[in-house]
């Protein structure tokens, strides 16, 4: 059986990833990381996911939450440090000051340092189009030069044919919450607030674009908002990117 | 002034990195990793050359001991697992029992946040050509992608320039030896041993390669071994790498 590493955060898009995964044939060793964000409760929605989908007996051979006591070096982002988390639309400059300092390099490193133990084929991550207007590492250049890197470091260790799998990358978010519905994906068990408080908030820039995503796909959003009004105007830039 | 990410195991080539890295204008952020190997007494030395070079009012702005504790998800390496450390010749096959997976892209994407983070231009590694039979992540083509990657990562953010220099990636340890002699590296000061015990053992792969270089650079060899008999006679394989 092919066997997959996922890397997943607790929000939509890495559990769409999940069963996406599942339903591709894959077994796969599910990998959160633990790197000091102020909304770790995601961990526990990952967790809950995973337990989720074994008691249907998917198989998830492994569920690792792996600390990262990082952040202390990489400061200067509002999801670690002691800065009011941004609200309003995703895109915004101000979301800028969530972007932690090569956050997907370092997680996707360890991931493919689990999949070489593993003999994994796939590292898998859910990213989208929605993520590229902020996030260089989201885009597919990056996915391409991540892919030649891992290629060249771990050349005669591991699955031949390791290699990153993005397969939302040029999808919106919205394209992935219907994908996710037809796939009877349980959001109730993912978390997006950049918050991190007993409920979402309904206005930080990850639970806009969840919201929206959401409203976009005509599905309906089983989450609890702290804010349930109106959304912000400004067109979605991920359709755009 | 010119700003560099520094890692440094404890080693000989950290060590003469560093001195290298001053001798040209750099001021460095020193980053050392305790990844769960069984040398971690590497650490303390690192740790003691720094301060070394800091009395002697050397620009380090800091050095950053940080945890990775990762070697449960990274099994089968005889660093950090209970496999006995391997002894010989250091290009000998044995010594694939001493990768650990991934190690470099992880320990050097963490370095490229802390470059975005301090806004400097260099991460800099002191691989050398000694390393590149056995070690893939050691070599020219994992430099250059890596560079690739961490470019496309980090566009928009960080130093404009930011790249990984690995001035030692052609030479041979031997070479590392003379040169780190001609600059005064305290030697003192680096640790090599695989085993981590009291004192060098004298056998291991890096024990065998460190008296090897000091030897064939005629530079006096200040450490004491466990083991100061014959080396192994294979021809030195990383200076044919």
């Amino acid at each position: 059986m092919k066997k997959a590493i996922a890397v997943i955060s607790g929000g939509m898009d890495s559990a769409t990833l999940l069963y996406h995964l599942l339903n591709s044939g894959y077994e796969v060793i599910a990998v959160s990381f633990n790197y000091g964000q102020r909304h770790k409760v995601e961990l526990g929605y990952a967790r809950r996911l995973v337990d989720h989908l074994k008691k249907d007996n998917r198989p998830i051979l492994a569920h690792h939450i792996i600390d990262l006591p990082i952040a202390q070096y990489l400061h200067g982002s509002a999801l670690t440090d002691d800065i009011d988390v941004p609200e309003g639309h995703y895109a915004a400059d101000s979301m800028k000051q969530t972007v932690v300092a090569n956050r997907n390099a370092i997680m996707l490193s360890v991931a493919t340092g689990v999949a070489v133990a593993e003999n994994a084929e796939v590292i898998a991550a859910g990213m989208h189009a929605g993520d590229h207007p902020i996030y260089s590492d989201c885009r597919p250049e990056f996915a391409a030069r991540f892919n030649e890197m891992i290629r060249a470091a771990n050349e005669g260790y591991g699955h031949p044919d390791m290699r990153l799998l993005t397969p939302f990358i040029n999808n919106t978010k919205a394209e992935i919450a219907e994908g996710g519905n037809e796939m009877g994906v349980a959001w109730e068990y993912t978390w997006s607030c950049y918050k991190g408080g007993e409920i979402h908030c309904g206005k930080c820039g990850t639970c806009v674009e969840r919201r929206e995503a959401f409203s976009l796909a005509g599905v309906v959003d089983p989450t609890s908002y702290e804010y349930e009004g109106e959304l912000p105007t400004e067109p979605n830039v991920g359709e755009a990117a």
